[in-house]
């Protein structure tokens, strides 16, 4: 009788190619799915044998654009928790280390993740800074020849998403230009991924034509259909599972062109709600076919990142799949990663964690002094009475900031913004470059009073103060330094709640509970202050994003977006 | 304006993604498509300018699985013929010249491939010799080490088709195993095809647990069925377009599952009926969806090979089409390879052959004398009246050869033959090794008198001859010697057509049209000596193939395919 690992008698597994459960015995040898016994008949000897009970077995979930990073985690802690959500291959993209640290700190990730208890692939950060340096100062860069070094280490696949997407399809003198080039040349099937929102017509055919074809930003209907029309892959993560984008899917069975993924989840998010599994499951919901949602979280994303050695339950693929209580609500009972148990509903994580540490200097990158009342007044001409500023409005349901002109009263050559509808927003460069500071104002669906900081602050990192009066702004800063990063939110001149990120100012290797725990008190404070957003920590955490439209802030000043250029605070 | 090569204007174009035609204007640039406009809006500066008058437009068909050797056509000839066919990406699969000449022969196939008016791409043979040394002599041996240095060759895309597909998948030392364990280190997604007739279940799993995952074989229904539920990527030739595999493939949808091929396409076939487009035709014709077809023949088989730089019409994709005059009849009005027109119904083919040369030792690779009667002559104990001997039987509709026992009177110790049903066939070993001959009887649907030779003997193409008389079998065997390979046919000691094969006795550098009359001419002779078969040219061509069942000749005897060992001719 021939031998195996791990027998599993009377699973209903979902075989990819027919999109549809078949029950069946399984067989796994050396991590790899050997015989899949349609026939049930042939007797194997088994180190284990499982009996499924008629459970459906599934593929284990491939996620292809996320960055551990937005969990505020590092690898292993974030690795151990979504292989209980059935996670067990990522594709990350550490474009945010990359930013504060530049290759050494996308190294130090790709090694932290080494050791996971999932397999964990890279993108090359291929935007970093994410537009130019007149427009932000970033710890970090990735040059052409970082992208070089780094197309050749181990487990990196693909160019991750390429952001600045108006720059590259003008002419310019981009190293990502260069460098996408360069690999095209070399292999014209390698992967880049793209991040285009509101790419239109000739501009969007401008970035496929470059070779970006991936993309996983958010879209019209419209917007949508001109990407899976063009041969784009579309990532379709939560907030677009829509009603219209779904009917058209369906509609045009363009099932083989899209994939599910997360992109970023908040910690808390994480910890509640789930991770890719929470998307199929909001998928499924909405009336995506289940066959087709599991396919789009498995099949097509391997594909997508040819990864032909995974994502079916086949002879000869790696043996990554979920055991599943209920198939509907995708309850998770076990989790197997190359044929072991990773995740076992009864008995928690199996595999601990191992506690990779990072080197001491990924604990000091907050290099600013102690704030100061002056750090906070903006000067203007001491004639003036009042002066027109521009101002972000934010929204809830986008993290796109809209831009408002305002008039403020002067005093004294000072703008009189304190307990106004307009709270002040600095960003100051925190890598020691050059101590740059940049001021706006900011109204709208977030805050209404006391302050928030952080240095979690996309792409750059800086450390961003959003507050109605300086005291306070002043103590959420000098929190944030003592601790060298986090999310800090205060009122009256006291710290509400505190999420210290102390690598990189960044990410911490607290467990999830904890940092999950703590988010939940920062989202909570933040609402207390009257945030009105489905997502106030990536609202605030946006504020500095440069690559999403209207009006953002990073210690250059404020930038107009569509024309990529720094815009005055003062309008007159 | 912004400047464009190409534009094509009112093109009912053919979009992968929604499997449908939509009218749109396609501009092309440096090579490749750059904007398809759908809206039809945007005005361009274009070099050249086609109105194609509501006219469907396709992607270039992309064959992925096909031998250029068996056209008998060089590669410069081969492409020139088939791109006017409206094949504008290949990937062969060098066998055959390296079973006459090793590593130094697929270097010289692909380096006379290298200007060809389309792509051609490359699979290592892998199973050179196809089976154990002790079945059948070389004339060339493709190792572990040659393997390795074939990987790394510019065009070389996968592992061509393992075909000792019962040997691999037991314990063995086969250098072909340990290049699979090395190249699936190397890159688990490397792409490894198959060849397994027959091969089903268990066997089947372990076939694809080694990471062989492609098959272009004949099938029954349920074979097919096994493949394409095991995760194996399905090649449909033409013989296997048959109504219930065609039921099956639409009941189940498995389109993105499967490509079709051409595998081995007599010359004369070739230029009468066409290549990868006379498939799809007659699928199409078998119900095939129009849609899916061309799907099937573009986009999954460029998928399959992960060359994702083609197979679509889309931004960024090499900009390789065919313009059609009519779609149901796939007729051809012109072809464009990376955006230039390379054939055109009205001028035929524009680019014109470049006639490489073979070096001059592939034109001396028949390393025998003259052939006498001796050679003929089988003798046994001179006591005997008469002897069972085995016979390959001939049936029309496949190429495998059945078992049958039948007595034959002996005369002074010689087997007497001639003029009986029973037909001697010899193969002479041609490489100057050991000069081993074999020996056996044919019957069935084949030649009922004269003779027929060949060096075009899959895959060891040895010397073979097949006659009812001695007198002819010399003629023809001598007149193959002498102008160093080739395909004759004879009947009352002369010669009745002949097609000479110069280089390394398997091709010519011939233009298809003198090639197809001479095998066109090769296949009436076999007609008229009685061949009832759909495929007389086949069939002569793999009486020595070992890999197909069920009895075959080689140098080395008789060969019993199914356990893989030498079975004696005389059986009492």
């Amino acid at each position: 009788m021939e031998k195996v690992d791990l027998l599993i008698k009377n699973a209903k597994f979902f075989n990819s190619y027919y999109k549809k459960f078949i029950e069946s015995d399984i067989s796994i040898l050396d991590g790899k799915f050997y015989y899949i016994d349609y026939k049930k008949e042939t007797e194997f000897e088994s180190l284990e044998t499982i009996d499924a009970e008629g459970k459906h077995l599934i593929p284990g979930l491939i996620d292809i654009h996320m960055h551990i990073e937005s969990s505020m985690l590092t690898p292993e802690p974030f690795c151990n928790y979504i292989a209980s959500r059935g996670v067990t291959t990522i594709v990350s993209e550490p474009h945010e280390i990359a930013n504060v640290s530049g290759i050494d700190g996308v190294k130090e990730m790709i090694k932290a993740g080494e050791d996971a208890i999932i397999d964990v692939f890279y993108g090359i950060p291929s935007s970093v800074p994410s537009t130019d340096p007149r427009l932000e100062t970033t710890g970090g860069k990735i040059d052409f020849e970082d992208m070089k070094e780094l197309s050749k280490q181990k487990n990196v696949i693909c160019v991750g998403e390429v952001m600045n997407y108006r720059e590259v399809i003008r002419e310019n003198d981009l190293d990502i230009t260069k460098f996408i080039k360069y690999i095209k040349e070399k292999d014209p099937s390698y992967i880049i991924e793209g991040h285009c929102p509101s790419l239109v017509d000739l501009d969007l055919a401008k970035f496929l034509y470059l070779g970006i074809d991936g993309d996983h930003t958010e879209h019209t209907l419209e917007e949508i259909e001109q990407r899976f029309k063009n041969g784009m892959f579309v990532e379709i993560q939560e907030k677009m599972i829509r009603e219209e984008i779904i009917a058209h899917i369906k509609e045009n069975k363009l099932y083989e062109h899209m994939a599910f993924v997360t992109d970023d989840v908040m910690v808390d998010d994480l910890y509640n709600k789930g991770h890719l599994d929470n998307v199929i499951k909001k998928a499924i919901k909405a009336d995506f076919p289940i066959e087709e949602a599991i396919y789009c979280s498995t099949y097509t994303p391997a594909r997508r990142m040819n990864l032909r050695d995974r994502g079916v339950i086949a002879p000869g693929k790696i043996a990554d799949f979920i055991i599943l209580d209920d198939l509907e609500e995708l309850e998770i009972n076990r989790v197997f990663k190359d044929g072991n148990e990773i995740y076992n509903k009864e008995e928690k994580i199996i595999k601990k964690e191992k506690n990779y540490k990072f080197p001491e200097e990924y604990f000091n990158t907050i290099k600013l002094d102690q704030l100061v009342e002056e750090d906070f007044k903006i000067k203007v001409d001491s004639k003036l009475d009042s002066v027109k500023v521009r101002v972000m409005v934010v929204n809830d349901g986008t993290t796109h900031l809209q831009e408002q002109i305002v008039t403020l009263p002067v005093e004294d050559g000072i703008i009189q913004w304190e307990n106004s509808p307009y709270l002040l927003a600095t960003v100051f460069e925190r890598y020691g470059v050059d101590g740059s500071v940049g001021y706006g104002f900011i109204t709208g669906d977030g805050i209404k009073r006391g302050a928030v900081g952080s240095t979690w602050v996309h792409d750059h990192h800086n450390l961003l103060l959003v507050g109605s009066d300086i005291q306070t702004m002043i103590k959420v800063g000098n929190t944030i330094i003592d601790q060298q990063g986090g999310f800090v939110v205060g009122e009256k001149g006291s710290v509400l709640s505190n999420l210290p990120l102390p690598i990189g100012g960044i990410v911490t290797d607290r467990p999830i509970e904890e940092v999950s725990e703590k988010l939940n008190l920062i989202r909570d404070s933040l609402i207390q202050l009257g945030y009105d957003h489905y997502n106030p920590i990536m609202s605030v955490g946006t504020y500095g994003l440069v690559v999403s439209p209207h009006l953002k802030l990073t210690n250059k000043g404020l930038v107009h977006v569509g024309k990529g250029e720094i815009v005055d605070l003062i309008v007159e």
